[in-house]
């Protein structure tokens, strides 16, 4: 596999130097070289270590970056290596079900090399002709759940998703399209909304930075109203949104991005109209629904090997790279899943 | 039945003088001698005219009075006079379903007598030793599938009520309560928290006037969290137990009427929590539900005659008691469900 066992390195690490307030900067975090460390999986301990190869730049990794407990996951601790979803190799192993040369997907260190003592946070992966890289963030699994077990989606239903080329929405969409439905997606570049329109296939797309009025904009692409919004921004467009939506509409609630930049998060006007349009609005995650994972891989996996559907990834090249990438995340730089190339094998 | 067929009669009505912003007050609507009216059904007409007994009311009926289109229900138009749900009895009938002497509930007007040409917005009532007045706004059966169709609840759950000695609230308590629950109401005074207490069986309930920190009132109540929120008031009361819902839990959205006195009502904070904790919010109207009316009828109906629930109503006297009855609502006036008794019989 190419990797000296043994071999003492140092590993290079991505830092995370204090709770942050507002919206995350490159320069909260910083790269650091890690303590000297023997490329090896300690006998005894069950762990094993693997070379890092694909890490992914999720919004939900903002919430652990502040000083607060009471969420479902704990908070990074300054000083030390920030973790998130990744695809790796495994190099060394204490463990019998992992072997050297594995791939494995799921939770990893922002760093060259990690030693995994929790072998349930990663899964096999058993590579084929879907690029490496696509294993990370369970491969659009968020989008799979949210859509089909949130959403409760029928044919002919009317679909919006917002920041719809983004990682989750870009899926959303195309799921939606597949299954009957009218799709139409809001980004933040003209950019995107061409993508959306031109190679992801949604009805319509509009840019939201374009529309002094959210709720006109969204009457216009809805005269009929909206049956079922997947949520990734908050705000403004939840707001408008809420307007527009009709009888016995759902909301999947899953990334209130704009929100998580907020110490003091502005609040959800018009919220009376899940009365009187008895909405349902539900925020999900995708940890609840392990279960759907073989079926969403078969599923989605084998979409993507037809051709039917297409997934934009932005990635950036180099361990270092990635708390500009994090971080560009939060403005809208990021064209489809932000992901960090650390190694390419 | 001793009502003179053919009399002609000045019927007395409560007429909305205008659309209103803010709370509603008691000079919003006021009592008017209708123009004169011949106590009778015309014939051919297929309506039937009914002396009221009994008015509901209702928080939802202040979205009615105001100038917007987009709900469920038209606005009252001003100068007319104001609709409600009653229990009437039948004075004379061009439609074969509905007799003299028959007692119907639903839609009505506030007026001693109404002719009813919408006989599908109301039905029949067997009188029996539950008071008439119990069957107006169809006896809890708002709170009733609430409670079991929207909450999904589980024995031994934590729930949450608010505005808990109103109409909806004191039977949501009790009905979790039998089922099995940790209940908790609040309400707006020691008078309304003692007979939650003490007569309604919750197990615990606090005056949220007194209260500084709802939050940290919430996390007295309720160490472990809140599996049931049901929701009856809105605004700063929904932040607090937002941030003290438990992992899946349910809000079941049936009041805001906080909300209904704002033209422009505030936001909502602490949505982010419906994704931390994967809660479900949901709105709701009991028309939605219309199939359940019997099965409730015969459940409540029984539990009540055994003596398992207790209904508290806040009976006012007169027609003329009504725009009185209604305003008090908004400013917590009411102790139980607040009627208006038209006439005994």
């Amino acid at each position: 596999m190419g990797e000296n066992i043994g071999r003492v390195v140092e590993n290079k690490q991505i830092i995370l130097k204090g709770y942050i307030e507002g919206a995350p900067k490159e320069t909260d975090m910083e790269l650091k070289l890690g303590k000297k460390m023997k490329l090896e999986a300690p006998k005894g301990s069950g762990a094993f270590l693997v070379k890092n190869l694909y890490l992914s730049c999720d919004p939900y990794m903002r919430a652990r970056m502040r000083d607060f407990h009471g969420s479902y996951l704990p908070p990074f601790v300054p000083g030390s290596v920030v973790e998130g979803f990744g695809v790796s190799k495994v190099v060394d192993s204490d463990n019998p079900n992992f072997k050297p040369g594995d791939i494995v997907s799921g939770f990893t260190g922002w760093e060259e090399y990690s030693l995994i003592y929790k072998p349930e946070q990663l899964r096999k992966v058993q590579p084929d002709t879907i690029p490496l890289s696509y294993y990370i963030g369970l491969l659009g699994f968020t989008a799979y759940v949210g859509y089909y077990e949130i959403c409760a989606p029928k044919k002919n239903e009317y679909v919006f998703v917002s920041a719809a080329s983004g990682a989750v929405g870009q899926l959303v969409g195309q799921l939606a399209k597949l299954h009957g439905c009218y799709v139409v997606g809001s980004a933040g570049t003209s950019q995107k909304v061409d993508l959306l329109k031109n190679k992801l296939g949604f009805d319509e797309a509009f840019n939201y930075k374009e529309e002094p009025d959210l709720d006109a904009a969204l009457k216009r692409y809805f005269p009929q109203g909206i049956d079922i919004y997947f949520e990734n921004v908050g705000g403004a467009m939840l707001e408008a949104v809420l307007l527009n939506m009709r009888v016995h509409g759902r909301v999947a609630i899953c990334g209130m991005v704009s929100q998580h930049s907020m110490t003091d998060p502005q609040g959800i006007r018009n919220l009376f109209n899940l009365i009187t349009k008895r909405v349902r609005m539900q925020g999900f995650l995708q940890s609840d629904f392990l279960h759907l994972y073989p079926k969403f891989l078969e599923d989605v996996g084998c979409l993507y090997k037809q051709g039917k559907i297409t997934y934009l990834e932005d990635i950036s090249e180099g361990l270092e790279s990635g708390p500009s990438a994090f971080a560009g995340l939060f403005s809208g730089k990021n064209i489809g899943k932000q992901v960090v190339c650390v190694a390419h094998e």
